[in-house]
Formats: structure tokens, sequence, C-alpha cells
């Protein structure tokens, strides 16, 4: 029987979501509780990929099981063998035809920023420090460019094998909320699919702009000409959250 | 020169506040990285304890200091030496007659929940997990019933000794946010002081009515008679953070 799974981890310890022969990964942590729960060994199948170090709340994943076990129960079975920082949030039996990868219709991402003086120890773990002033409006202003089809190629870091490198964008939006001393920004990026580091490229690019460091017409250039050297930086993983994937049905309650 | 310093902290690695024979304490480290900076062995008094794994987002202290630094550099020479978890986020040279113990007027403290189905682990470090669904609005009608002195004899764990068990509470604010699966609960509290245990155990009474354990006229009988069986569960330290300190003067620019 094929299940769905949604789950949420803290990717601080992980070198990423796929297993790797050295280093643990979400993945490995997965399929080691099929086996301690089932004595199954089995491939966890995820709507793709997340790097060492980013976080997800919602995952989704397919498991191909032997097991009898009804597809509301394999959350807890698989909890009480999964450490504190992998949770599976959801489970149930996958409909027919279901596959977590190809079937994924829209992924949207988080990534969070910080600005304050001086580093915030409660911030740290889930989101990247910007010191000084940030104008959010620029962010928002920038992000218009990004909506639509486009070939993210300058977005795409040049160790990814990808068929094609174009994309569509769905809604890409910039939100700030005072917390005393620091400002939180949340960049809210909903797509078809990201290419490799694009999410974190996308939030450099923005903050580059905010700060002054490329103009608009850099922004626009990369997307309309893929030129890489018109992007910011790469933004670290600690900031990354995998928020949901979308499959075009409701397959969770 | 007395110096006052508001620092931030993830207490989850700590032993709270106050340096201990054995264990790791957030004034430790402060007094470690005085003595790395300046080699001066200095005491760091704050605005009050912190319990074992409770955070801060804005404790204050003062300690006295010969170095020859001026009040706005003393945070960076600090934070050069202090590990991740602990940062001071301001610094200056204290007013006349400034104790960062004495000298308090209020003391704001946030208690974080969340209530979902099953454990979240970005939410985990910072917020303690509710399983069901907790009725907010029972939760700020309870909340009513602190505002104002009170004898909160029923609100201090035993082992407290203190001269006095009255106290002020100024505003008790509860506030949740949808977040997909699960629901953040933040109860906002400010008052003059707080006894031992005090702000954990109203978190627990709040959730306590709120899910139907107790009556309206258990948690204001716990106030009116401070009888201690009336109170409901001292709450985690993980879901606390202590926010500001308030002096009643701009300390820090």
């Amino acid at each position: 029987v094929r299940y769905a799974l949604k789950v949420a981890y803290d990717g601080t310890s992980y070198c990423g979501w796929q297993v790797q022969p050295n280093g643990l990964t979400v993945q490995q942590k997965l399929q080691d509780a099929i086996y301690a729960a089932f004595n199954e060994t089995a491939v966890v199948t995820a709507s793709g990929r997340t790097d060492s170090g980013v976080h997800s709340f919602g995952q989704v994943c397919h498991v191909d099981l032997n097991a009898n076990i009804t597809g509301e129960k394999l959350a807890d079975a698989l909890n009480v063998h999964l450490p504190s920082d992998i949770s599976v949030l959801s489970s149930c039996v996958a409909p027919e035809g279901f596959d977590a990868n190809r079937s994924a219709k829209r992924k949207t991402y988080c990534y969070n920023l910080y600005t304050a003086k001086r580093r915030h120890p409660l911030n740290d773990r889930y989101a990247v420090l910007v010191k000084g002033d940030v104008d959010v409006d620029k962010m928002r202003e920038a992000a218009q460019s990004f909506l639509g089809e486009h070939d993210f190629k300058a977005y795409c870091a040049s160790r990814s094998q990808v068929q094609t490198t174009v994309r569509t964008i769905y809604s890409l939006s910039v939100e700030s909320q005072n917390q005393g001393d620091c400002t939180a920004i949340k960049i809210k990026v909903c797509g078809n699919g990201f290419l490799y580091n694009m999410v974190r490229t996308i939030a450099g690019t923005l903050l580059y702009y905010a700060l002054g460091r490329i103009t608009l017409s850099d922004v626009k250039g990369s997307i309309e000409k893929g030129d890489r050297n018109l992007v910011g930086k790469t933004m670290p993983p600690q900031g990354l959250v995998l928020e949901s994937v979308d499959y075009g049905i409701k397959l969770f309650d």
C-alpha cells in the first residue's frame, strides 16, 4: 500500500533530505523509523530534496509498505521512532497514482530574515541577521519582476543538472513585523517548482536591491537575460523553510 | 564605572541565570566574557533570575568595571567572547544610582503555547505543545481576574522565600495566530514583579480553564483565597521568555 506523509523537521542537524553515505539525513531517519516500526526496508520519496540546514513545515513524501496499518495511524507509529527534530504531522493512504515528487503542483517556501543591530539568539536558528535597515517596500517592488513564467537559469546554482530552467512563480510576498529591537522579514514564494538554490538566491537578490547593492534593472536583467552576474548573494540555509506542497487535492484531514 | 546591559539568550542549554557550582549559567558566561575581554573579575547583577531553560529577549543587568570603554562599545567587546546563544543587544553607562534589580519598575514576560495534533519541531524550542483545541476567548476571560494588586501566594512555588507575595499585574493579554496545521498562542503579562514560577503557573491556570479542567470560580478563588489547590499546572520552562524590563527611563538608544 502506498502511504502519503506530511513531515516537519528542524534541518539544523541534518545534511539535508537525501540519504548520503556520510552524514545524517531526514530521509534516512524516516527510513530507519519505518524499519524500527515494521521491520521493513523501504525508500521514502519526497516532493523534492531540501538542502543541508533547510527546515520544513510541510514536506510531503510517499512510501510503499507491506505493513498492515491504517493511513491515520502511520504518523504516530513512526513518530515514536523519530528524533525530536523530525515529526510526521499527518499520514494517509495515498490516492491512486499518487507520487510525492511527480504529482506536486505547487510548492511554497519562506525565507526568513531579521534586521537588528546585533544578533538575537532567539531568532538565529530559523532566520538570518541583516545588520542595518532594510527597505521592505523596495523588496516588494523587486518581487514583481519574478512573477510568471521565466527562464530562471541565473537563479540556478551551476552544479545543478536539470532538463529545463523555466519555472513559474505564482506569488512572491514580503512581510515585516516589528519585534522590539528587531524586525522580522518573511519572504514567501509559491511556484510550480524551484531550481537548486533558487529561493535562497531570490531572497538574496531582493535583499541586495533593498540595500542598494544592485539596481532594479539588474534584477530585471537577471531574469530576462539569465545573467547570473546580476543576482544577489545566495542566502544561507537556516533562513529557508519548505512551508507546503500542493497537489491540487486535499491529501490529509 | 557602572554599565547597564540588555541581554538576550536562548536558555535551552543553561541552568538559568544565576551562577551555580554545577552547570552552565548565563551570569557565569557573561562574567567569563568580562574576564576574557578586560581581565577583570566582576559580578553581573540582573533584574532578576530566570529559571533553567527560560529564554530572554531583554534581560537587563548592571556591572561595575574598571575597564576604560565607552558604554556603546561594551556590547560588542563582550559579544566576541560570548557563545552564539547569548548576545548583548545594547550597552550604556548606567544612570546615577541605577541598580538593575532594585530599580526595575515593570517586567514583561511572554508564555508561548501552540496547539496541534502532533508535535512541530520548528515550534518546540520556544513554545509548548497543547494537543487539541484551546478556547482562547476563555483564556482572555480568565485573564481579567489577575489584573491589579493581589496576594499571589497560590502562584508561588513553595520553595520560594520572599518578604511579600503581593504583586500588581498591569496587563495580561492572550493572542492567537493560525499557522496552518497549528495555532500559536502567546500569553503576555506585565507586572511590577513576579514570584518564583508565577508566570508559568498563571499560564497553566489560563490553559486549564480553557480546557475545562478548572472553573472560573477556581481561578478567582485561587487569587482571592490564595489556595494553591485551585491553580492549573506550572507550565514547562521552554515556553517562557523574559521580554523586557522597564525602569521608567529610556536606558538604551
